[in-house]
């Protein structure tokens, strides 16, 4: 099932987040007007104001209150890719050029800032302080995220427990406040809320195991960037953690890196080569799908109702995507 | 009158507040326990902080409520710091490294993120959903006032009004926010949150153009860093736009920049005699005294207590200072 099939039944209401969106970006400065409306127009999948809605389907929905939510998450999701792009020295980015690589760093971390506020702002139009505290402490918990990363880079030595718990900050987080949010601003109950939370970090792990398993697998046209990036950065995810847990894999990958006479991009190409035959893959996807069994589970405590399947359907499409 | 002597009748408050700070950044991960308290260690007037309590005093002071605002203003004064050091290249900061030497940028980038989330995170205690639209505003104008002075640098062509709105919203508005919230945490009136709020964006005002003359006047020892850093990272401040407006300076001042010959410490040098014997030092202190007697004339609309005298010795003194 593709993305927009799912999407149907929220068409006029996605419709409006997109041009709230715009609109709140648009509000203030030129530099920042230009740099924000870059990255809006460069897309994304919205994934994380469609599971506000869909969450929000379980309480009281009401567009306006869940606007505001929306709109925060994905200004929050935008923020973040912002200064991942300062700090990854990352050139492209869903295809188009950065905004660093565009403008320049500086103007880059001041946009970020600009816009975790606005998210802020927009949030505590709910009057819900409990709001701005879960948002608060997703941001919170995305920070420690990125500083794990950049501290983990090129460390062969860490485990898979470091790899979950880096994921779990860096994307599952968000996309768990998502859901929750979208119950909160809502009124669903406190276990509807907690389940839908649930069902976000689940789904989130799947989401993000999935990115680091097209790293591997994906090419130019499907990722926008080329293949090995992650092992690039030094990024060590779980189809090359898998790996270096069999036989000698891991002398074998790290001394690959060690290597002088090679260029970066051969020195990823080979260590792909050596995931992909030793099952890194096919070990990631599985445990994927573990976690989207376990989202599943979750909603299968909620009641039966047309945005329950439609939290299925993009589960499921997120566990199988391409791109 | 020293600053020591000033905050001597919230010495216990401000004890209080410094170890809030300091539980608050060591409560999370270590990376940023390091990178956060080194900061803290770097000491600081604890300026905001002290606007905070003392504008709390014109209504129901309840330090465990004050708290959260006193400590989420120097949280916030703290985290644009370190993104101001990520931004400036600079080495030195109060005398002592900065968390971008120490660490590295991409660190000192995600601890402000770490820090602008927790500083939201204790205000939202307050409950007071005004409380949080008042910070993340200013949050926001102060990442645009970034912004125009990147945009600004090395512009030679920019007036004395850019200046004022760039300062207004890098440094002012962050006083005024402190005053404001001070006065809201503590339930003070509307009048009383406004004459506060006016009475900080003066003595805002005041503190950045004192800060732009010791750029120019100040020693290394003073300082903790060489005179003339604003010029040598292109910002245009008051005492070198008023000798620009003198008659052929402009053209003089941007020669000195333009020629290849000199290093850039020499050109900063040779741009600073011309700024002190142009009167730029005196035009700037000038202005800097009017914002200050506009800052006395909002505490003239406030209630008389041992509280007004405070922000009055204490604005007095910012208007004066060496360092």
């Amino acid at each position: 099932m593709k993305l927009k099939t799912i999407y149907a039944s929220l068409k006029n209401d996605l419709s409006f987040i997109e041009s709230e969106l715009e609109q709140t970006v648009n509000a203030h400065h030129p530099v920042l007007r230009d740099a924000s409306n870059h990255l809006l127009k460069a897309g994304g999948k919205r994934i994380r104001p469609v599971f506000v809605l869909l969450s929000g389907k379980f309480g009281d929905y009401n567009l306006v209150l869940m606007k505001n939510v929306a709109v925060a998450l994905e200004l929050i999701h935008m923020a973040s890719l912002v200064h991942d792009d300062v700090i990854d020295d990352a050139e492209m980015r869903r295809g188009k050029k950065t905004i660093k690589a565009k403008w320049d760093n500086r103007v880059a971390m001041y946009t970020g800032d600009y816009i975790f506020a606005r998210a802020i702002e927009l949030v505590t139009e709910l009057k819900e302080p409990s709001a701005n505290t879960i948002l608060s402490n997703a941001i919170l918990e995305m920070s420690i995220g990125e500083i794990e990363q950049i501290k983990d880079q090129f460390n062969w030595d860490q485990n898979v427990r470091d790899y979950f718990r880096r994921i779990k900050r860096k994307t599952a987080l968000l996309i768990a406040t998502s859901c929750e949010l979208g119950a909160v601003a809502a009124g669903a109950s406190k276990a509807e809320q907690r389940h839908l939370k649930q069902f976000g970090y689940y789904v989130g792990m799947s989401y993000q195991i999935t990115d680091d398993i097209l790293d591997y697998t994906g090419t130019v046209k499907e990722l926008g960037k080329p293949a090995g990036g992650d092992l690039l950065q030094g990024n060590i995810t779980l189809p090359v953690l898998y790996a270096m847990n069999q036989d000698n894999k891991k002398h074998e990958i790290m001394d690959i890196f060690s290597k002088e006479l090679n260029t970066s991009q051969e020195k990823v190409n080979q260590v792909i080569s050596i995931v992909k035959s030793s099952g890194g893959i096919e070990f990631s996807q599985r445990i994927s799908d573990r976690y989207l069994q376990k989202a599943f589970n979750e909603l299968d405590q909620l009641p039966s109702q047309s945005a329950r399947t439609s939290l299925r359907q993009i589960a499921e499409y997120i566990g199988k995507r391409k791109h």
